[in-house]
């Protein structure tokens, strides 16, 4: 049946009878596809009949679906004309795991932030408004995003407003990892107090019975009817911001969600569908254990197995996890806070052995880092573990709440540098720019495992706020006979050669390994040196290298503009100083969004990689 | 009486016959001080008795009132010991506006912007829970900072925490300019309808009347007890979000506020208190116009009118506030977007003239970013007008909504650069830098008010997206005669001298041709170039600046870190360029936050007067 799909809107052709069977070929395909280029599978899984139900409702591309985050668009993929493109799924050069309008025009808009839709489809919805269109918007958005405060904002302004949107609420229970919050705790009331929906219609009956209440009372009822709304509506937390409210609904029935959709199309409001889905549906591994299938690599159909097991590859989020439970176990002031990432970032283990000093926020980076200002301000020690590419949300409480005070709160920058196959939206490129530019704040990258330890120890005794930023994947254990004590701004002299000096940030450094192996072996013998600190930079080290060098080479995975290599080469231009300018040469990500593919396909193709960098360097030398 | 307030926890001291007499003097305290030095007064006038109550619960240092922005904190400042320094209020070397820790024990935290304060104030309440203390924590935020996103993630958080902590929800109908959204009207029709307070006690009293009912319904109803409280307990939004709710209350009534306070601070949970006051109060000018007197200059005591009218200095926001609307006039398809600052952006007159196509989303920077995102996928031509230092809030709304899809959203970043009186919370010295980093976007500074207008014309006409920033206050109507058409990553010529080069960028060409002027004076005869644009950067003019320059000089208005003077320097350095590096010498704010004072005053003291950097220059050149 999956053949018949050729194109968008081709899903109406289908017989109703059939979209049962459609379903499960969906799923079969998704399972197939994402067991061999691995992907985001259990939230997909969760969406199938969502995804028919809306397209059945839509036009496309006039009607605009704008997926939240926009990891579960799979089906919406497939429904567009893209199941030949699943082959190459989140590989170099192939389909991206998430929306892009490059892709198609049915892809509303490129996203993979969380809580963002709303806000996106509202601006849709005004838009057509103004200019008398009448196509219909969808915003799908799921539980754990809700309690991002910007969707909140949209929904604040949505109510005012007055457009016809519909916000799909896909409660699946569940975010990433478990769900918390207020918000999280409402749903779960709206979802298992069978009272909500049982009682609406005994209560619609026994209306009439109103006049036997005391005569007073009667009347302020029914003068007031949203009150007695309040009594048998569902969704009233909604109703209250002004936002039309239906559901709970089941979200693998087409049949009701279409009637919902259709009903709620015709309304001049934004309205909410909740439907209640199950991430993982139709496939009992991803059913069973929804978190570990949720951003999944390739497994075996028949049981799930992963074929490349991560188990004994050793991370930074490993070693980070292992820091963690040493210096709680030390230090009673030491707190931490995940923004629902406790799994990603390695806390699970600190949320079991010390529950009390665990804070799992929800997806709400900017809360995360003010509420560790707090913490800070009333003397406890925080650490904040996020992902790079999350902690951008976060950039004015970090800069505003945290940098002005000084406090001693520790950011563990998590998925720093290329992240690989979930692209553009979320490599972590733009931390080291724009953690630089805070006053006050103490920016570092690790080499190795060891060096990561010794940092997070360094950091927990500054007065100040301290930045860590390291890689995702399997740590380099190069060096280990690097270790000397962490001070202050200094930088580690990893080898001195001469003439040629190579200055490399975190991750770098074992790429920097290579690039003066291959210098070496053509008759060069540059300096190698650890830059251990972003901020604040090591001039010492700057004057020293200029005294012995002629060229300078600055190695980091990030953005040029406002990089680490920028600073060293704006330091050294800086005639004020009286120091002899050394040639310098830049290896950063150049100033764009950087797709997706391996991170070692990225960094060749971006001129990372040792061989490019050497050769880069080799002809600097020459041209001399 | 304010005699007797020598220090915190004095106002215990007063008797309660006497608080009406105190709040009085204070108000003549505020308006005669503020009437001198200008400042914010509406709202601090309006929470005297909220200040007085807190403090009364309250046992300073130890118990914290975190204040949501701050600027409504003088009345606390008064009552723990800082009379005498209302003098110097707002003024270089003299007390800040806003809450310091650096000036007092008793202010819990530094703070400036909005809807900060329950996430602050909640981790100021785990850290002592962990530590087993008791003191009380007061987070005391505005119904307007309620509309950022922030604040609804700290009230989610805080549901799930029970830890107690007093939310004061200070409720003053309005946030600086008329208030908007779904949260603004829920609480509207808690405050307004009366029926809310007055069916309380009769449904209470009913309540044993039930028995009367259905007996299917009866049964229900009685199990479900938090679904009978929906009737009569205002406020249930909050409570459905798991947050005990009191209120409203009149936020005048010290002995009503008193006993909320401290039944509140008995309870296991974080409370809302919500309390009504009234900008302005006791001050009549205040009273009937609260917006004027948000923040206002001196005034004449005796009827409210400013000492120095700022109506006829044309401001960049004026020439703005004309752009716009011209331009709306000629386009249907510009819209324009604030978020809760109309007046201050300059966009009142776009909102009265065109109110279809203008938004005000509330505090709420981050939605009105992808808000305007949005807008631009549905074809509409959004212009997006901050304030510098609030557009940090937006920084991966910017990245990732806007700039990953190029989207044509115009950004009006006014009060870029130095503010002045608001001090380091408020300076608009970021932006060059982040903006900088974002793959994607334009970003400009216009020299004068002629070519603020032709850089909006320039900007509509682009595809992608634009920042346009702009400092507050009166604009430099010199150089009128320099109106080259502008061209992308194009750079102007104003003068072409000889030996050093001046490129300065938006406010400092103003500065830079004084400069000149005094380099000239001393025989120098230097080049000035308006830049025009910080990115794209104008690498021709670099070039042809290098072949025919030995010093070159930029000159910024923000911070060096990541600035526009260190991509130039950058520029020069990166040797495969295969350009002669001249010397450079950056003129830019330190890595620092920027304390507060007039505009002229932090230039002088900052080195970006035209003395000091014309000396600089001179100093250099003589070394050379």
């Amino acid at each position: 049946m999956l053949e018949q799909i050729k194109e968008a809107n081709d899903i109406k052709l289908i017989d109703p009878s059939e979209y049962r069977e459609l379903a499960r070929e969906i799923r079969r395909f998704l399972v197939r596809k994402v067991s061999r280029t691995g992907g985001h599978l259990a939230s997909n899984l969760g969406v199938v009949e969502l995804t028919m139900a809306m397209h059945l409702c839509c036009d496309l591309p006039e009607d605009k679906i704008v997926w939240d985050v926009g990891h579960q668009c799979y089906t919406h993929k497939i429904l567009t004309g893209r199941q030949d493109a699943f082959d190459s799924l989140r590989q170099y050069g192939g389909m991206s795991g998430f929306p892009k309008r490059g892709e198609s025009e049915c892809d509303a808009m490129d996203t993979g932030h969380s809580s963002t839709s709303i806000s996106a489809a509202l601006g849709l919805a005004k838009a057509r408004d103004l200019q008398g269109r009448h196509n219909k918007i969808f915003a799908v958005i799921g539980d754990g995003a809700l309690s991002g405060g910007m969707a909140y904002e949209a929904l604040n302004n949505a109510a005012r407003l007055r457009s016809n949107m519909i916000i799909v609420l896909n409660d699946n229970q569940m975010s990433i990892s478990k769900n918390v919050g207020g918000m999280s705790n409402y749903l779960g009331k709206i979802r298992t107090d069978t009272n909500y929906t049982e009682l609406k219609q005994d209560v619609e009956n026994a209306l009439e019975k109103l006049p036997h209440f005391g005569n007073r009372l009667t009347e302020r009822i029914r003068g007031v009817k949203d009150l007695i709304k309040r009594i048998f509506i569902p969704g009233m937390l909604f109703e209250d911001m002004g936002i039309t409210y239906i559901g709970p609904i089941d979200g693998h029935d087409i049949g009701q969600m279409v009637t919902a959709f259709n009903s709620a199309s015709k309304l001049n409001a934004a309205v909410i569908v909740h439907v209640v889905t199950q991430k993982g549906k139709g496939y009992p591994p991803a059913q069973k254990d929804p978190s570990s299938f949720h951003g999944v690599g390739p497994f075996r159909v028949s049981d799930g197995t992963l074929l490349h097991s991560k188990k004994d590859v050793p991370t930074y989020t490993k070693v980070f996890q292992n820091v963690m439970l040493e210096t709680m176990e030390d230090r009673e002031d030491v707190v931490a806070i995940s923004a629902a990432m406790p799994t990603g970032t390695g806390l699970s283990a600190v949320a079991e052995q010390y529950p009390d000093r665990f804070f799992d926020v929800g997806i709400a980076e900017e809360h995360a880092v003010t509420f560790a200002a707090g913490l800070a301000l009333g003397g406890s020690r925080p650490v904040v573990a996020l992902y790079s590419t999350f902690l951008q949300r976060a950039y004015d409480q970090i800069l505003h709440d945290v940098c002005i005070g000084s406090l001693p709160v520790v950011f563990a920058v998590d998925r720093a540098g290329l992240v690989g196959s979930d692209g553009e939206t979320h490599q972590g490129i733009f931390d080291i720019a724009f953690l630089s530019q805070m006053p006050n704040l103490t920016v570092m990258a690790p080499k190795n495992s060891q060096e990561l330890e010794d940092m997070f120890s360094f950091a927990f005794a500054q007065e100040g706020p301290v930045a860590i930023r390291y890689s995702r994947g399997a740590v380099y254990d190069g060096l280990s006979d690097h270790r000397e004590a962490i001070r202050v701004g200094r930088s580690e002299w990893i080898h001195t050669g001469r003439d040629i000096a190579v200055i490399a940030v975190g991750s770098m450094v074992e790429v920097a390994v290579h690039v003066v192996e291959m210098l070496q072996q053509k008759g060069l013998d540059p300096t190698l040196i650890n830059a251990r600190f972003v901020k604040p930079m090591d001039e010492q080290m700057l004057k020293q290298v200029a005294a012995q060098h002629s060229i300078v080479v600055t190695m980091e995975d990030g953005v040029i503009t406002g990089g680490f290599g920028q600073a060293v080469a704006a330091w050294y231009a800086a005639t004020e100083r009286g120091e002899k300018c050394p040639k310098i040469v830049n290896i950063a990500l150049p100033d764009a969004f950087i797709e997706h593919g391996t991170v070692q396909q990225l960094r060749s193709k971006y001129g990372q990689d040792a061989e490019s960098v050497a050769a880069r360097i080799e002809q600097v030398w020459r041209q001399q």
